[in-house]
């Protein structure tokens, strides 16, 4: 089964220049090792239309959504609003996560901790991962925080459930440029249409000028197209061969 | 004049993982300090369609629009057919380009390098910066290369066109978390409603947990709201404040 993915940036840090956003590759990365294909990226900004309007979009394009960015305690978290308007539906605190808040900060509780308990009407929330608070699950979207390291946490204890076939990568590095192997690429693709092959020349690299990616779902696909290539490529372009 | 600005990062390598993209990041941090408000990055495919669909309604929506990726010789590089195509325009080689590329390869020139002088119709080529190459325009959207690089190296050489006034930021260290200090920030943003507040928490740093971002285009706005926030976050809070 072949599953698509969207991944949707919330944050006005991230589009101002003042933080990098790291989630999405390494969410990218995680997914293509699920063999989940990803098929957009989108950082957007802390804006309560903006939020509903692409996960929306993301909701009906795309079998599996992940947003990061937006659910802490303070004004510009708004993103559980945002995707309850996505789907039409109300903020509502959770019993269970607000007893839970209660419970840890007693006497210090206040309005915008209790924030923390607001989710759209009818979310699934699921335990795992750093920190007691859980990931929420809206159709789906999967609501994952900003912060780098408990969004990884939390993906990594979810990830099984988004396994899929593998995709088979083989990798060529070869001495000369796009510009005199483009040939034998279009060659490749014209003969193994299915084949995904990618070509990514490299600056100032002492050991080699171009590296192609070959991929497929099919390994015996992907074979067959690597040995074609190595077959019509000149004698001595290729560096070396890497299979992952 | 306030400038905004939308990114659209071209390519399967991202969205499968194999390279981070680092362009978005880059041109986020340079448009801040060209004062240009950005507004959306997307990360997408090498498919005519998205590219197509996607540049057309960046274009409509903000002032700038940055492509990055998908210009090379190769197969996959369908950036410049895309835009064409989100334009209506034809594809065609630009007789300038051409000769170019004729002079330079001479003997050695083939399709795929001549591929490099063919532009949306009516595209504006603006010379500067790293390589002999130019930076195509087509109406509102400037086609840069994927390689940082270049990227940055062409980037540079234009950006004084985008200049508009500065943001002007000042940032506040607090050694409370965002439950303890929402409040207060609440009551900045009621009270400066024109205010872009960010709050940042940060997991394990000995010096702060909190960093909070002050931002206008007004000068005296900001004072003025920075003023506020410091005169009521609790006696002790702030660990320092900075002007950038």
């Amino acid at each position: 089964m072949d599953r698509t993915a969207g991944i949707v940036v919330i944050g006005n840090e991230i589009l101002s220049g003042k933080v990098s956003d790291t989630n999405s590759s390494f969410l990218a990365r995680e997914l293509r090792r699920m063999g989940v294909d990803l098929r957009r990226v989108c950082v957007i900004r802390d804006d309560l239309d903006d939020i509903a309007r692409t996960v929306r979009q993301f909701h009906e394009s795309y079998d599996l959504v992940f947003t990061s960015g937006g659910v802490g305690p303070t004004h510009d978290d708004i993103t559980i609003e945002g995707i309850a308007r996505a789907f039409g539906r109300r903020v509502v605190r959770d019993p269970d996560l607000e007893q839970k808040l209660r419970d840890f900060y007693k006497e210090k509780v206040n309005d915008a901790r209790l924030k923390m308990s607001e989710v759209p009407e009818g979310a699934e929330l699921i335990y795992g991962g750093a920190l007691a608070f859980p990931t929420m699950k809206i159709e789906n979207v999967y609501v994952l925080p900003g912060i780098p390291e408990i969004l990884q946490s939390k993906f990594l204890s979810i990830r099984e459930r988004f396994a899929a076939d593998p995709f088979h990568l083989r990798i060529v590095y070869t001495r000369e440029g796009e510009g005199m192997i483009a040939e034998f690429l279009n060659d490749t693709v014209r003969l193994f249409p299915e084949l995904m092959l990618g070509s990514y020349p490299k600056i100032g690299d002492p050991e080699y000028v171009v590296k192609l990616t070959l991929e497929s779902k099919s390994l015996e696909y992907v074979e067959r197209a690597l040995a074609h290539l190595l077959r019509i490529l000149p004698d001595g372009c290729v560096v070396k061969t890497e299979i992952l």
